[in-house]
């Protein structure tokens, strides 16, 4: 049965980045699940299956909605056991890593394409993503971005727990992918779709771990539309 | 058998107060090893079972010598697969939270509590301390040290994705306490014996866990010995 997913589209229906929802479907892909992946727009709340928070990603198997991607990373690995795990025993530490990417990782990228989510997201709501973003930011997204080649550094030292690990392991899981792979490459795919911006340095090991998830259940990473250069 | 832990020692030969070695022993109780911990100071580097990195924890066991805090995890681990986990799983996602532990946590702590450190040490290792301490701070320890009331609230604010993950799981490792947990709390014990600095807010839910850690075990942590306030 195929699961459906909502997933955040741009003004290119095709061009799909949000984090939230990259993590999903890395997880889906390592599970071996088919997904339909049904265009979403911010404007699109009561479109969404019940119960949800207004927000993506939400997935629909069968007659169950389940909504946010910690959630949905749960469910998928208890409902589906006998597929390759996530976590390969307990999810417990790999939270650890999921509030990292939520509380550090994307509040780093946010405001080094913060404009350029800006020209990604459909037209349609392009009014509501620019004034709930600059509230949060507290000044205008082009304001928010202006710097930004200076301020990369801060946000390439910010990822050092990151290349330490990589330094040692060859995926953040262990020595296979999982599901602390996906959190942090979500992130990455957010900035990766939506900004031609160099996020990281060409020699970063973080790069070359990025480029080797992208390649992972036939290149879903690296086959994902990129907004133009 | 009893396994022997070098374990580096104060001025007070019974105050205990390295973050790796309060890893490690959290380590050995979860397992229900038995231990002799060993007085070390940072002079007898010679004194180590080979082979070392000239610092502390290295365990021995039997004939077998293990140095390096996740090394000894993971030995532990494979060596006494029948008793408590300290894993539960892979250990790969443990491995950030390592590595978050050793270049974000420990590095924001050591300014707050330098001066303090400096005088829990041995006093034959004071030279040594302050020389090399110095050295990498590019200061003394008593100016790194100096304002650190102000500098505190920077230090908790970047406790949030440990505050995260407490908010929805009662330990870092999951359900239940492991390595995942020993890891930061090493940390936290290293300021907990060595100063009587408040590291964390009273209300932060950061301490509510970390007095959990301590009572773990017959209340291994709550019993350490910590510098007179």
């Amino acid at each position: 049965m195929t699961i459906t997913l909502h997933d955040l589209a741009g003004a290119d229906a095709a061009l799909r980045f949000s984090p939230y929802c990259w993590r999903i479907k890395f997880a889906l892909a390592h599970k071996g699940l088919d997904v339909r992946a049904v265009a979403w727009r911010f404007r699109d709340g009561a479109k969404l299956p019940k119960p949800n928070q207004g927000r993506v990603p939400v997935i629909t198997d069968g007659k169950r909605a389940v909504a946010d991607s910690w959630a949905i990373a749960e469910y998928l690995e208890e409902a589906y056991p006998e597929r390759p795990s996530l976590f390969e025993g307990t999810a417990g530490p790999s939270r650890f890593i999921n509030s990292w990417a939520d509380t550090v990782l994307n509040p780093g990228i946010f405001p080094l394409i913060i404009a350029d989510l800006f020209r990604a997201v459909d037209k349609g709501d392009q009014k509501y993503f620019r004034e709930s973003r600059e509230q949060r930011l507290g000044t205008t997204l082009e304001a928010a971005q202006a710097g930004r080649e200076k301020r990369v550094a801060g946000f390439r030292a910010s990822l050092l727990p990151l290349r330490t690990v990589l330094g040692v392991q060859d995926w953040l899981a262990g020595a296979e992918p999982g599901y602390a792979d996906y959190i942090v490459a979500g992130s990455l795919m957010w900035a990766w779709c939506a900004s031609r911006f160099e996020l990281l340095a060409a020699d970063d090991a973080v790069g070359a771990w990025f480029a080797r998830v992208r390649e992972l259940h036939d290149g879903l990473g690296e086959r994902a539309v990129r907004v133009a250069g």
